[in-house]
């Protein structure tokens, strides 16, 4: 039994400021491509398809073009679940119909009853999808004493394990976080004022796991227990990431290999740090100057336009951050309570922080003028 | 040939504030029975499927369930269009695989290629879908000469019968406002500054066209160009509406005969109009307390919360008129400019219009209190 692990496509996805649809597009082209080559019995997407409940119309259909190119020209299962990010009910749209053409989209926990069974020349192999659900829905359909996101994902394993043989190999679809895994930034919180991490051992019986929430890729508690990581760098935390997906192989005995799979994005996540200076005197040979970039400039004191300078040579630099500012760890404010300051105190301590020199007459003159013009907007509203 | 036409479900409508999918569940649950006692060889779903682009998530379980109950508890195929309600991308997800289970959806013009052929025992009948689509839209893919919603209508015509036999019978879908349709309160327009209007002569080679758009049941133009009409009444203008659907035969010559079949609603859309102590004499033997009510009042003078009183015996009054206000057509303004008139004078006048009575000694200093209040709350802003 071959499968390809994915998840956390986070389709329709804007990063600061970027709609990545495009770069979505170019990873999941190689990646039906893949599905081609590899030819495998069944693709898991694990959760997280889409980045938000209500997705762009474009982000509907590239999921439409890319589930449709695997089933309709590769003729291979898709079995796929929703995650914190997705609407089960919008992913789950048409699901018992297209479950009959082999796309098995299992959204809201409800509709989560059967396993789906794909057989190899050594048997069955049951997949067992279990969507993303809050542990309060957990407590309303299968089980009232889930209180947390533990207790929530245990019901649902002992719900799904009731129609499995007891010596069937096994391949569990979670969309959770798991006690020990490493988290970045781009990942939104599971549950408010509760813990929300789940310990892997609740996984044990499976022959696999195949996780979806986290966006690194890794293995947490043990071997086949697995986070496929998302498909693009979503955020400049994961700038070291390297995504892809995992190839997994189960035999006969029901033993596990895996094996990791690249994917190009279109454009890099790379965070860099320098004097601006270095910076203008680039591109460096081979230097790829359309990734989304982070640049930490090093230089003190004021620094004129430094975005736009900068993306004269790199048209996608998102974020530029200043050692300067960062050394401190925090704003290095007025000792003083500035509800004390003054209207002027206030702005001069302010804008020293941010250029690094004191305010000069002329621009205490131009703060000044500014400042008179909303005093007098508010008396003529009152007037 | 027979087939039900059927149009403008508008799931996820909320009318005057009350969500109607519970409403909606009821037709469509008679619906599917007639389905299944009827047995048709396709259902034809003309367009405006959902209320808006983003339905609630109540509407999508609603039309999945609905579609999968005709899908696969009779077997019989459907054909749906997008109307001007509907998000094209949304409606259309998953299409070409859903066609291969009966499910015709075509959304956006562009995935609009083939008709579905369905072959009774004379052979086969071509159902031609063509999705609402905006002039610029039919200008970009189909003709370049397309400059009104008539030429636009025109040109998907065209593009369609290229794939259908001179002398094949035919059944155009279509959502369009046809010249000499009447109209009702709650579609919605479908051009901006255009004429909307496309004449029925555009559909004189089809042996039965399937409209949706008009809320209305109605023919335009020729016995066989029909409106279902909507599934609902979905605003007062329409109380004296029947809602309900066709069943169409089509026979070997091609010659059309039609059955209209009305839904019965849980509960009705009804204007009534008297004096508000003979409606709290009721209700009347044998009336439906539970209808969706707009009620008016022929009462002179003012009438002390008139909604509150109703309600306790209507539960569903949802909107209340008053013949006092309605006889002059509009607001009996002062003949002063309202921006020379003190706030006093002006709110003086309004309450005189509103509820028939002159402001009193009282109500006055209530009224000053309150603008007093006003006053001093912006000059704290403005302090």
């Amino acid at each position: 039994m071959r499968f390809l692990h994915t998840s956390d496509w986070h389709l329709g996805r804007i990063f600061h400021g970027v709609h990545l649809t495009e770069d979505q597009a170019v990873v999941l082209d190689q990646f039906v491509n893949l599905v081609g080559d590899s030819k495998p019995d069944a693709v898991v997407i694990a959760g997280d398809v889409f980045d938000r409940a209500v997705p762009p119309p474009e982000a509907v259909q590239l999921l439409d073009e890319t589930l449709s190119r695997i089933l309709l020209d590769y003729q291979i299962p898709v079995i796929m679940i929703a995650g914190n990010h997705d609407s089960p009910e919008r992913l789950g749209f048409g699901n018992r119909l297209l479950s009959r053409q082999g796309l098995h989209v299992v959204g809201p926990l409800a509709s989560m009853n059967d396993p789906v069974v794909i057989n190899d020349a050594a048997g069955p192999v049951y997949f067992l999808p279990m969507p993303y659900a809050e542990s309060a829905v957990v407590r309303s359909l299968l089980d009232e004493n889930a209180a947390d996101c533990e207790r929530a994902m245990q019901a649902q394993i002992n719900h799904v394990l009731r129609q499995v043989p007891a010596d069937a190999r096994t391949v569990a679809i979670a969309h959770s976080f798991i006690s020990g895994g490493e988290s970045s930034e781009s990942e939104r919180f599971l549950s408010v004022g509760g813990v929300e991490t789940v310990t892997a051992g609740v996984f044990s019986r499976f022959n696999y796991t195949a996780l979806g929430h986290l966006h690194k890729p890794q293995t947490v508690g043990k071997p086949n227990i697995r986070y496929s990581g998302s498909l693009l760098k979503y955020s400049f935390s994961e700038s070291d990431h390297e995504k892809g997906l995992y190839l997994v192989d189960i035999n006969q005995q029901g033993e596990v290999s895996t094996e990791r799979i690249k994917l190009a994005p279109r454009r890099d996540v790379r965070c860099v740090e320098g004097m601006l200076e270095d910076f203008l005197k680039r591109p460096k040979l081979g230097e790829s100057v359309e990734d989304y970039l982070q640049i930490t400039l090093q230089d003190d004191g004021p620094v004129l336009d430094p975005m736009g300078r900068l993306r004269a040579i790199y048209p996608n630099v998102l974020e530029i951050q200043r050692t300067q500012l960062n050394a401190t760890g925090e704003l290095r404010g007025p000792v003083a309570d500035h509800r004390r300051l003054t209207d002027h105190d206030l702005f001069a301590s302010f804008f020293e922080q941010v250029t690094g020199v004191k305010l000069n007459s002329e621009q205490e003159a131009g703060f000044a003028a500014a400042l008179e013009e909303v005093y007098r907007d508010r008396r003529e509203v009152a007037g």
